[in-house]
C-alpha cells in the first residue's frame, strides 16, 4: 500500500529540519573521508559525497525518510506500470527502453518492453541498412549526414547525447554520419543549419510525439523548401519518429517511421526511438546498445532500499536536504568535460521541467520549495566566469561536479611537466577543494569562506555506456525529489498556456495590452 | 564629493523597502500601460518595463536612490579616469574603447582613448590586408578562417559577438572569413577545433592580457603541434592579443601584437582588441566599427540623471528591488533570436563576476543580496524545457527577454497564415502576458498564478549596430548594480584560489584530503 504524502507530514522530514547547518566541511573533509563517503554507480562510475553537508547522523534520518517516503515502493510501482503520471492519466515507462525492471507491462495485450525492444530492433536494421548504402538517396548514393527536426525533449537530450559521444567517435574512427538539430521556430535557426548541410546526402528525423508541435512542423516546412530548391523530394530524405497515433506514423511522405507512445515523456526520451534513431545513424546500433545497457545498469542500482547503495536515491535526498533544509536556492552542473558541453542544458530541462511545480499529485498547493534553478557550464571554463560568485557571492549554491580520468580524442600534450588532460583534473580537484575549504587572507577580499558543499560523479572515460549511467542516475535522482515532494514530475502543464495564447496572438484574439504588446512587434 | 556608502544606509532604500509587493501585473498590466512603461535605448531598441512590479511611486523612490547613491557621479568618475578598481589599484576604461564620455584621460603624458583607437586602427589594418591577400600564408594564399585561443573573457563575449552576427553576414554576403574558438584546457576541446579547420588557412589569434594564462598557453602549445603534423611554421600563422608589458607583445613568434591594457576587464573586454581582432577578421572593419557606435551611443543615455531617459540605470534599479526587496533568487535572460545563443552565457560572466561579491568596496562583509544567478537559453527552445518551473515552480523568476521584429536570413516560410518570425514574436509576446496574468482553471494543476515580472529589449533587427548597445545597456546595468551594493565589480578574487590550488595538485604539495581526491584521477 503506497501513501502519496505531502514531504512536510513526514516525521523523518521533521528530524531532518532540525539537522541544519549540522557539518562544517572545513572540519570533516580528510582523506578518510573521502574514501568512505563514496558510492559506486553503473558503469564504472562513482558518487563522491566527501565534500557535501552531511554525517553518519544526517545520513541515518535520510535513510528513515527515503523508508518513509516509500521511494523504494513508489518506483517499484512506476515501473511495473502504475499509472503514476496522474494529471495525464498515463504510465511513465522509461526504464522499460533500457530492460526490465519487474514484472512484465503489459497493456491491451501488449507487452511493453517488447513494443519498445522491437522499436530499437527496427532502428537497427535502418541505420544498418543507411550504413550498408541499402538505403540511399535517388540517385544512389549513401546518405552521410543525418538532421533532427525537433524541439524540447525531441532536442535536448538527442543533441546532449550526439555532442558527448561525436569526438570519441571521430577519435575511434566508429562515427558513421555526423548528426545536427534543428529546434527553434526561429528561421534563422533552420536557415543556418540548411545551408551548412550537404542536403543531397543527408536523412533528416522528424521528430513529434503528437505530430502537431508547432515549431517541428514550421521547421519541416522550412526544410522542405530548402531540398525542393535543391531539386530533392522531401520523402526520399525524411523519417519520422512519432506516436503510432499520429498524422505521421505510417505516412507515405516519409521513408519510415519508429514509434514511442504516451509513456515516454519528452524530457525522458534520449533512449526511446527520438534518442535512438539519431543515435544509432551517427554511431551505430551497437552504441545505442551500450548506451542503454549503461542506463540499465544504473536503473538497477535505483532499485536498493540502501541509500549507500543507491546513489541516485542518495543524490536526491542530499539534493533536498541542501533546498528544504539549509535553504539553497539553485544547483549548479559543472562537467570537466567539454564533451558535456550541452548536458548541463539538457538536465536544465530534466529538472527543472519535471519539478518545477507547486502543487501536489493531487492539485494541492505544497508549503515547501520543490525543484530549483539548475544550470551550468563546463569546466575550466566556467572557472573564469561564474566561478566568482560561487566562491564569494553572498549566496551559496550546491554543485555537481563530473569528471574523466581520460580525455576522448586520445591526443594530449605536456607543459611544464603535466598533460592537459591532468591540467583539467588538478582543477576539478583544486577547485572542490576551494569551495568545501576557503582560504584566510589577512585582505578579506581575497577571503574565502568556504562551506560551498559539492558532490563529484567521477569515471574512468566518457563513453557510450557511462553516459548512459550518468542519465539515467539524473534521471532517477529527479523521479527520487518528484516522490519526495509528493510532485507528478512527469507532467508539464506549465507549457500549455504559452502555446493557447500564441494562437490567440496570431489570430488577433487577444486583449489591449496584448494588442499593444503586438504592435512592437507588428503582427 | 563622492560618497561610497554601503545600501543599507541610504535613506532611499529604506523607502523603497517599505514598497514590497506593491503591484498586481493582473491587475495594472493594460495597453496604455505598456506605451507608458517604455524607455528609449540605443540603436534603435527599447526597453519595455510595463511588464514590471513597479508603479509611479516605486519609480520616484528609485529615482531617489540613484540620486542618493551618486549613480551619475560615480559613473563620470569611472569613465574620467578615477581609480575605481580599488582592490587592484586600477581605472575601468572600457567605455573609452567606444568613445569618449568626458574630459581626456592622460597618463605618463598619454592619452588613453588615442592609444584605444590606435590599436582598432591597426588592427582595421591588418585585416584588411588580409582580407586583400597582403597579409598571406607563406604559400602566399590568403587566409580564410580565424580561430581564437583564450578563456573567460577573452572567449566568452568574442564568441557570443560572433554568433550574434554569423548569420546575418552569410545573408548579406558579407562574412570575411569564418571564426572559430577554442578556450578549455580539456584536450578534447582544441583536438575537436583543430581536426575542423583547414589548418594552412587560418589565422590563430591568441588572447591573454597577462601572457602567462594556464588554458591558453596549453592550448596554444596544442595548436603549434598540430600546425607543425602539419608541416606550418607556427609564427607565419599567429597573432597575439595581450598587454604592452606581457611576453607575448613585440615576440617574433607572431605576426603582429595588438594590445589591450590594465583598464580593460576580461568580461569588458569584446571591444577591445580581444574581441576586436577576432570581429573585424570576421565580419570587416566597418561593422566592428558600427558595433563600436552602438554601444557608444548606449554608454551616453548611461550618463543620464533621469532614469526615464536612462535604461541600463533603471534597469539596475528594477532588478535591485527585485533581489533585495522582493527577494526574488535568480534571474532568467531568454533572447528569442537564435542567434543570440550564446548571449545568457556572456552575461552570466558579465554579471555574476562582477557583482558575486559579499564584502564591499573596502572588504568590509555586506548585509544585503548581492548578485545572483544568471542563466538563460534562446526562445522558443526554453518554453518546451525550464518555463515550467518559470511559470508553475515555488520560487519567482525575474525575467529578461529580447527580440526583434526581423529575423536576420530574411528567409522565412508561412504556415497557416504567419511566418515563422511572426510565430517566434507571437510566442514571445503571448509569454510576457501568461508570465504576468496567469490563469485560472478548474484543475489547480493547470492554474497558473501569473504576477512573475519580466521586462523586454526589442529592436527591429540584430545587427552590429544593435548588438553593440545591447551589450553597452547590460555591461552598464552591471556597473550601476555594483555601485549600488557599494561593491568593487571590476575584481575576481574568486577565480584565484582555484589556480593556485590547481599548481598544488600539480606539484604534488596538497595534504591528505587532496591526495585522496588526487588518486582518484590518479594525478
Amino acid at each position: 500500500m503506497i501513501n502519496w504524502e505531502n514531504l512536510d507530514t513526514l516525521e523523518s522530514y521533521k528530524k531532518l529540519l532540525s539537522l541544519k547547518q549540522q557539518v562544517s566541511l572545513k572540519q570533516v573533509l580528510n582523506a578518510d573521508r573521502v574514501k568512505k563517503y563514496s558510492v559506486k554507480c553503473a558503469a564504472g562510475l562513482t558518487y563522491n559525497y566527501a565534500a557535501k553537508q552531511v554525517n553518519n547522523q544526517i545520513l541515518k534520518v535520510m535513510q528513515e525518510l527515503a523508508d518513509e517516503a516509500q521511494l523504494n515502493e513508489k518506483f517499484r510501482a512506476l515501473y511495473e506500470g502504475e499509472t503514476i503520471n496522474t494529471g495525464e492519466n498515463r504510465k511513465v515507462l522509461h526504464h522499460l527502453l533500457r530492460g526490465q525492471l519487474g514484472k512484465d507491462v503489459v497493456e491491451n495485450k501488449k507487452n511493453i518492453r517488447s513494443f519498445y525492444k522491437e522499436q530499437q530492433d527496427r532502428i537497427a536494421e535502418f541505420a544498418n541498412n543507411v550504413h550498408e548504402g541499402k538505403i540511399t538517396n535517388k540517385a544512389g548514393e549513401k546518405f552521410t549526414s543525418v538532421c533532427q527536426i525537433g524541439i524540447g525533449g525531441s532536442d535536448l537530450g538527442p543533441r546532449a547525447m550526439y555532442i558527448a559521444l561525436e569526438n570519441l567517435a571521430k577519435a575511434n574512427g566508429t562515427l558513421k554520419m555526423d548528426a545536427h538539430f534543428i529546434s527553434n521556430v526561429d528561421p534563422d535557426d533552420a536557415a543556418a543549419v540548411c545551408k551548412t548541410l550537404d542536403l543531397s546526402h543527408t536523412l533528416f528525423i522528424l521528430v513529434s510525439k503528437s505530430g502537431t508541435t508547432q515549431e517541428t512542423l514550421s521547421n519541416q516546412l522550412f526544410v522542405k523548401s530548402f531540398l525542393e530548391e535543391a531539386g530533392l523530394d522531401a520523402k526520399n530524405h525524411m523519417v519520422a519518429v512519432t506516436s503510432e497515433t499520429s498524422p505521421l506514423a505510417n505516412n507515405p511522405d516519409y521513408l519510415d517511421s519508429f514509434y514511442m507512445d504516451d509513456y515516454i515523456g519528452g524530457r525522458y526520451s534520449s533512449c526511446s526511438a527520438v534518442g535512438g534513431t539519431i543515435l544509432s545513424l551517427a554511431f551505430g546500433p551497437k552504441a545505442f546498445a551500450d548506451f542503454l545497457d549503461g542506463a540499465h545498469e544504473a536503473d538497477k542500482l535505483a532499485k536498493n532500499k540502501d541509500i549507500k547503495k543507491n546513489p541516485a536515491m542518495l543524490d536526491a535526498l542530499i539534493g533536498l536536504y541542501e533546498r528544504n533544509v539549509q535553504g539553497y536556492p539553485s544547483t549548479a552542473i559543472l562537467p570537466y568535460s567539454q564533451a558535456l558541453a550541452r548536458f548541463p542544458a539538457h538536465l536544465q530541462q530534466a529538472d527543472m521541467e519535471s519539478n518545477g511545480k507547486h502543487v501536489n499529485r493531487f492539485g494541492k498547493a505544497v508549503n515547501y520549495a520543490t525543484g530549483s534553478v539548475i544550470f551550468g557550464e563546463p569546466g575550466t571554463n566556467g572557472q573564469h566566469s561564474f566561478y566568482q560568485l560561487l566562491h564569494q557571492g553572498t549566496d551559496i549554491i550546491p554543485l555537481q561536479f563530473i569528471g574523466f580520468n581520460e580525455n576522448q580524442n586520445g591526443k594530449d600534450i605536456t607543459l611544464e611537466g603535466s598533460t592537459n588532460q591532468k591540467k583539467l583534473c588538478a582543477n576539478l580537484v583544486a577547485q572542490i577543494v576551494a569551495f568545501a575549504c576557503g582560504k584566510n587572507d589577512e585582505n578579506p577580499n581575497k577571503t574565502f569562506e568556504g562551506e560551498r558543499p559539492s558532490s563529484l560523479i567521477w569515471g574512468k572515460k566518457l563513453t557510450p555506456a557511462s553516459l548512459g549511467a550518468l542519465l539515467a542516475h539524473f534521471e532517477n535522482k529527479i523521479m527520487f525529489q518528484g516522490f519526495l515532494w509528493n510532485l507528478n514530475s512527469f507532467d508539464q502543464e506549465g507549457v500549455q498556456l504559452g502555446k493557447k495564447l500564441t494562437k490567440k496572438v496570431l489570430a488577433h484574439d487577444i486583449d489591449d495590452a496584448l494588442k499593444e504588446y503586438s504592435k512592437i512587434f507588428d503582427i
